[in-house]
């Protein structure tokens, strides 16, 4: 069982679409962004080090619900939590959350592949790194 | 049985991200864009005429396979087919691929909602627009 | 004298580009969201109440000088300063901050005209808003 | 006294803002791919060409006049002319063209410098480079 973070996101001006709604494909840029700050704050490995170590995450996989239009002015975070990890994937669970009320605006599964950015190829996910974050 | 149409669609630089590859959120933009064009050029109904009807389109649901990175020099195009018209709802497939190969670069399935603009509620799909989508 | 506010930006990893450097595009995006943070928070006449008065603002003229490239990493903040109110246009001072030394990252100035969303045309800035807009 | 090109771009949904409108920072986009578009098809020197060889591109400034909102269903390209060549640096003049009329959307200038991968700094243009710059 893993743990599961939250990370705050801020609605920027540029992510509200023609609906007055935050646009559909910016969900997965506040996944991401959260999952980048979770890495460095709560799983103690930055991107820069992966790296350093010659690894890159790529998006194998993204699953999403919209359940409520996001507003500019609403305060939402991103809640996520790894549910397994295989060989070079991580299946991480995600829920975009409004703090008002802690309803749910989106939420969905992905899956992330490590690979080597010499060969491009996925490779077996090292376990320090799994030890990381088994948090 | 719907017909599948196909979208050109132009990768820009804005679209790459820190890894040299198209960013992957950009798809679902890709995917969006192919369908504002097909709707006004293969089924006839523009996204203006929704408009002008009181109505809009919502994503309800996506799921996303990245198979392939995606390069800025790349030749790409939509390929998107809908599967299924149930009440106020168009089940989508869809699918990205390089001009050079045929070789698919993304494909997955999208819910999309049509709501009433007035009441941000779900509306019954008009019968003369599950026609024109019949083509 | 009008006086100069900041605000907190926080960098996402949909900012940067294939350089591995905040999208020079997404500097326009970072001002704009200082904005509506500072007309909120500030000025305290939010963007909302703009629309509600069936007033928009549109931008005019950017003038933008790179001097620092920014990394995903840094903490930065914009610091926007009012320059002049003539008629319907606010001219606006900018500056984007590393918070590390207070390094200016970007520098500029930039036109917001105030459009009636009726009319589409520019509208003489209300004298109440002038007044907030003063302290 | 350099030759004027023009490409032709896309509007795509993801462009359209709260207003209706192509939010301002993506004229930003529109320029940049403009300018991919003619270094690779106008100047026979790509981009890939110049990451090589060990340069890369960098905005140094930008000034852009907004003259008419452009709308999703616009038909537009981007001229740019090289005004000049000077050291490190390009200066570009650019318009945004509606198809419809020829009317200006947008126009400006602005200034690229070519710099070094390796150092980050500036580097003087080479001279078979300025040489295709001069058709």
């Amino acid at each position: 069982m893993y743990s599961a973070f939250e990370t705050k996101i801020f609605i920027r001006p540029d992510d509200i679409d023609m609906n007055n709604h935050v646009h559909y494909s910016k969900y997965l840029d506040y996944i991401l962004t959260a999952r980048y700050e979770q890495m460095k704050n709560n799983y103690k490995v930055s991107m820069e080090e992966f790296v350093d170590r010659g690894f890159a995450w790529v998006a194998s996989k993204v699953e999403i619900n919209y359940k409520r239009a996001l507003l500019l002015p609403d305060k939402i975070f991103v809640r996520a939590q790894i549910g397994s990890i295989k060989r070079a994937q991580v299946f991480l669970n995600f829920w975009i959350i409004k703090e008002d009320k802690n309803k749910v605006a989106a939420e969905g599964k992905m899956i992330f592949t490590m690979i080597s950015t010499k060969s491009g190829r996925p490779v077996k996910i090292p376990d320090d790194i799994i030890e990381k974050y088994s948090v």
